[in-house]
């Protein structure tokens, strides 16, 4: 199983069997790799000529002239963000079921490293890649010669998976809003990042066409910073009655500080999260939230990845996948 | 920056090269990698070469001769886990500031996949692996011809950085004990994850001496059925008043059931989680835990991998980090 590396090994190639088998590179390698027609005689020489050459065929050197390895590689933006991995594990539960492994790159929401990346992957020879990635250059990414499939976020010209986040922005609003908030505070993501920022736009047009108070807060998607982001919050609105969150990491800060200081959840404040990673449902009290199928998306994603690896046809290259409310203690009952 | 693939390129090797300009290959190396002395004269004719083949230097082919291609890979064994994304973070900012870049695999604690993502990064040419696995061959893996280092998990012949299981045990049981409480529940992990164990023996083995009634809950280490544990915990053992958890996630789940039922934190029943990852202190009560120093246990891995690679000699093969006592709201205070 495990190959042990000498100077020698790695200067014999394909090639040199084949020469010295006396057969083409192309017959060497269906024999190697059993992926094709090739006579017992012509086998038997080819099997004899590695012997002697002691060739050690290398995945990614098989892969060179071969191009069927079965890597690919994966990017996200933020591994600390429990979204992320449970993206991560619908690709990775989907591509093992095929038979795929997946490499995973950190890019820290940095076009450079997603784009270093990409690179990383191509040149070690994956066959085809999921990214999760921000900004983008959508015409250098099309230009890519390995399939390529975007998750959780979009561009016009190639194949996307991501949720309804103006469905989700929309709903957040509307639950707040039915459930009694008069002064609503808006806690939105970075305006970098699209996606999320849709969320606050969609929010913030329902929230205005109902006349309430709405206050906004700026704030990052990671825990650096949730806990002094909830504290701002608080001591500039005091008197905020209902908080929608840009996600649950947010959410989950805004709830811890609201107790603090001794606001009672959901008759003081209301707090209403977004997309429903595991802690929602573990914290006291369960934070409400707009729910992303995230296991999903990555699984739709890999299946999509594959119909491009294989070349099939595509119907779509877009795929929009619902969100939806899901209630827990943080948000009042309907009528409260 | 982007690579376009031909057919006709990836027949082009660097012996190709060294044959049309008629001299060796390590020579047409040390050219195209400015990697060594070469005549002025011979620089020429390996470019004309070059260019005359249209040779396509591949970051993978470079490697194979140069052996020099600036990836690690880093085996964790869940990412949906918080506690191996902090690692992870570690061992990736050090490793950028020594300009290299990480590629992960995830494992799932199974010896196959681990097995099987050592052998894919050997594959992909990878300078050095940083492992958090769990069961392991120490003959396969002492057999390795490329640098690994294992995290978080120990084996005698192999260099490891990992905290100090037995002392954070310990530390969690004193704790719990010196605020008061009488019935102790410890919330022990698997026994095949051998690191987590010992905190439960150590804990254990504190509590029997103090002559103290100790109850003891099995669980797993991720969010799937931390909920149930939790319910299951206060069925069976209504009475406790200190809780002992392998890990934040479970004490988190702890923190919430204990509340839902009605108790009072830390007053009824105090929890002590193990890790300090983030979530710990963005929860209502704050949950008091054993912090283990994710950041500094990935960063020093990746300082000693990088030794490895550069065949310096090291001091030590083992590096063990302290652990400490995280004080917050989910545990009474000295003499309460």
């Amino acid at each position: 199983m495990f190959h042990r590396w000498r100077l020698s090994d790695l200067a014999i190639t394909i090639r040199d069997v084949a020469k010295e088998a006396g057969v083409s590179v192309a017959t060497v390698s269906r024999v190697i790799n059993d992926s094709g027609y090739a006579h017992e005689d012509t086998r038997k020489v080819v099997l004899e000529a590695v012997n002697k050459l002691n060739y050690k065929p290398n995945e990614v050197a098989r892969s060179l002239f071969k191009r069927k390895s079965k890597l690919i590689g994966l990017i996200l933006p933020d591994i600390t963000n429990p979204f992320f991995p449970a993206l991560a594990r619908g690709v990775e539960d989907y591509l093992q079921k095929e038979g795929y492994r997946v490499i995973f790159g950190n890019s820290d929401e940095q076009l450079e490293k997603e784009m270093d990346y990409v690179d990383t992957f191509k040149q070690n020879n994956v066959v085809g890649i999921i990214a999760s990635i921000n900004e983008t250059d959508s015409e250098m990414l099309s230009e890519l010669s390995i399939p390529l499939v975007l998750l959780d976020r979009t561009i016009e010209a190639l194949p996307s998976v991501y949720a309804d986040q103006e469905q989700g922005g929309r709903l957040a609003a509307e639950k707040v809003l039915e459930r009694g908030s008069k002064e609503i505070t808006i806690v939105r993501g970075p305006k970098n990042v699209k996606n999320v920022y849709q969320r606050f736009e969609a929010s913030y047009e329902v929230l205005k066409e109902a006349g309430v108070k709405v206050n906004i807060l700026d704030s990052n998607l990671s825990f650096n910073g949730a806990k002094e982001r909830a504290i701002e919050l608080f001591q500039k609105y005091p008197q905020t009655d209902g908080v929608l969150a840009c996600n649950d990491i947010v959410g989950v800060a805004i709830l811890n500080e609201a107790q603090r200081i001794g606001k009672r959840i959901p008759e003081d404040v209301q707090v209403i999260g977004f997309d429903d990673i595991s802690i929602s449902e573990l914290v006291y009290p369960g934070l409400s939230t707009i729910h992303q199928p995230a296991y999903e998306m990555g699984a739709k994603a890999a299946e999509i990845l594959i119909k491009k690896i294989n070349q099939e046809k595509l119907l779509n290259i877009h795929y929009k996948l619902a969100v939806s409310f899901v209630e827990r203690k943080s948000t009042r009952k309907i009528g409260k």
